[in-house]
């Protein structure tokens, strides 16, 4: 798990992506939002979303592009939903304020569900569902994302890669996380893939012929082609996968007052949307039943009988919470390259690096 | 499209259907709710989960497992949801009351989500979805089913088909209404195909060693092997697939106060639980807006160029929306079977029998 790798202190990880995002000009309760959830993110084992992105983020916010101090807006006509306006800022910061937001109505009405326009990339859904967790509520999150995944029957992309996530909580066993894009594997499966000279199974990525692409570096997001919706053909249900990747689409882009990103041109392509959901669990039934009647369904999973090969079935996010554990004890493994990134970053900002 | 078939009238299949239902003591207006539910299913050309199922239904009533008039209840303790208890009665029946009592709650709040224990099978989940349409509202629908899916990296089945149903108005273009089974296809699929006398793609089904299943005569419902969940196999996804199974029998089953099908012994396991949802578009942007905005995003989908063999890219809804003009004008194909089936339903209620 480790070879190549650094193991860093989530503590200091955290403290250094706050740093760096406080001497770009962020507010320090803003970078301290930030950086719980790119280290949260890691955490769990979701390299792709985490940390390894940081320099991205803070450049964006350093270059303009991210608003550092965004006037963040809510409009509401009833009380269980509102629309919000993000003005451009750090994703993480508008999504963060947007699931509390959703959380909040949630309390008072039982549900709460907030769309948001004019945001930045948030990382990984999974960290905002789970602040719902705490709170004894099922958590949603979903966003819209670039342009990337195909039509069944077309080779030209249509919607994003729109992931959703979703947290329920239960008992003694570790909750039910959900986050999954609607496309067969994220764009960041395929970049993993390049940058360790694998090949690819068919089924993840279609040329501009609508054949099989097994070579990762074959493959660039362009105008013609794309990554497979889950389902991946017609006969295994791509149809399915496409219409979860537009309802995403539409929960985030459409209700927002944004628009599919199909429509969009440069520079509204550099902005995305998002969509948050908030369940209170004792608006249904008592907290202590439901806990245990997922424990019970959890457990139930766990013992089923696995096939050659396969260690052990897990309920969604079962697998992550386990990996969570070893990293709070251990610390996060990071690539070396994910290191030398870091390392340059913190040259590049003069702050300290102490990892 | 019809040949082996009868077409009839939408109008007078809908009479009979409830000429049936009456006849075994369903209350007029439970008969005319279900009888349109059903009708509206073969309109959209989802034959399997329409009136081809009529007997089935009609003799549950009949033979008591199903209540003809249930004692519904509604218990809520926060203005934006609620939990039903369906006693037992017509799915159908029990699945409108829920989605209407969804949308009242969406009309006050602008959310509306209902969660519904001890029921039957409902049908096909759309037509309960779109029933927010009218509303302008996004309508949700899930049913618990029996167990039939197995769990990635097993052969024992853990969840049912799941199915998810998603409803959202556009202006001029078609609803987007996608209707789903969580994995790769519903059982139904399976039995069309021994049927029609057809193999099945590899990817449908495993056996009880994994293997794949292409002769559908070989699957039978079981204890080991199983339909594989949306995604088939580990590489392509199918842990979301699986993932989006549980989520279902979350808010269905567990939120609902009854139990995940994993855990249920007979005769449980003979009822069902539904979850329902509506969001108020109005609480979140203009309808007007939002209408314009989703009819752009459908043209442009179906702008796409196409790959060979493909006619033209559809969001979901838009393809059943062509079938429902065309059997509403011309009438509903039913298959020589299904009207044998039908007479023979007539002769033994002695109802009159004019389709």
């Amino acid at each position: 798990m480790t070879t190549g790798k650094t193991r860093v202190d989530a503590k200091k990880l955290t403290d250094f992506t706050i740093r760096a995002f406080q001497k770009v000009g962020v507010p320090q309760e803003d970078a301290q939002i930030t950086a719980r959830i790119l280290v949260a993110t890691d955490l769990r084992g979701v390299d792709t979303h985490g940390i390894a992105h940081l320099a991205g983020y803070v450049r964006g916010v350093k270059g303009g592009r991210i608003n550092r101090k965004p006037n963040v807006k809510v409009f509401s006509q009833a009380p269980a939903t509102a629309t919000m306006d993000g003005d451009q800022g750090l994703g993480f910061v508008v999504g963060h304020h947007a699931m509390m937001e959703a959380i909040h109505r949630a309390e008072k009405t039982g549900a709460g569900f907030i769309t948001v326009r004019n945001s930045t990339h948030f990382g990984a859904g999974a960290p905002y569902a789970m602040i719902a967790l705490e709170h004894d509520m099922v958590g949603i999150a979903m966003t819209s994302t670039g342009l990337g995944v195909v039509a069944p029957g077309s080779v030209k992309p249509a919607v994003g890669t729109n992931p959703l996530a979703v947290a329920v909580p239960a008992g003694k066993k570790p909750p039910f996380v959900l986050d999954m894009a609607t496309s067969v594997v994220a764009g960041s499966k395929v970049e993993l893939a390049r940058r360790e000279g694998k090949s690819m199974p068919e089924g993840w990525v279609i040329d501009k012929e609508g054949k099989p692409i097994t070579d990762p570096t074959e493959y660039k997001v362009s105008s013609e082609g794309g990554l497979l919706p889950l389902g991946g053909t017609p006969a295994l249900g791509a149809y399915k996968g496409f219409g979860l990747g537009v309802l995403v689409e539409i929960l985030c882009g459409v209700l927002s007052g944004s628009s599919a990103i199909i429509l969009k041109k440069p520079p509204e392509m550099t902005y995305c949307e998002h969509f948050f959901g908030a369940l209170r669990i004792d608006s249904f039934l008592p907290v202590k039943n439901f806990k245990k009647s997922m424990d019970e369904m959890i457990e139930a999973f766990e013992a089923l009988p696995t096939l050659p090969g396969a260690r052990k079935i897990y309920a969604a996010g079962g697998y992550e919470a386990e990996i969570e554990k070893d990293r709070k004890a251990n610390g996060i493994p990071l690539h070396f390259k994910v290191v030398e990134g870091l390392q340059g970053l913190a040259k590049e900002l003069d702050i300290k690096y102490d990892l």
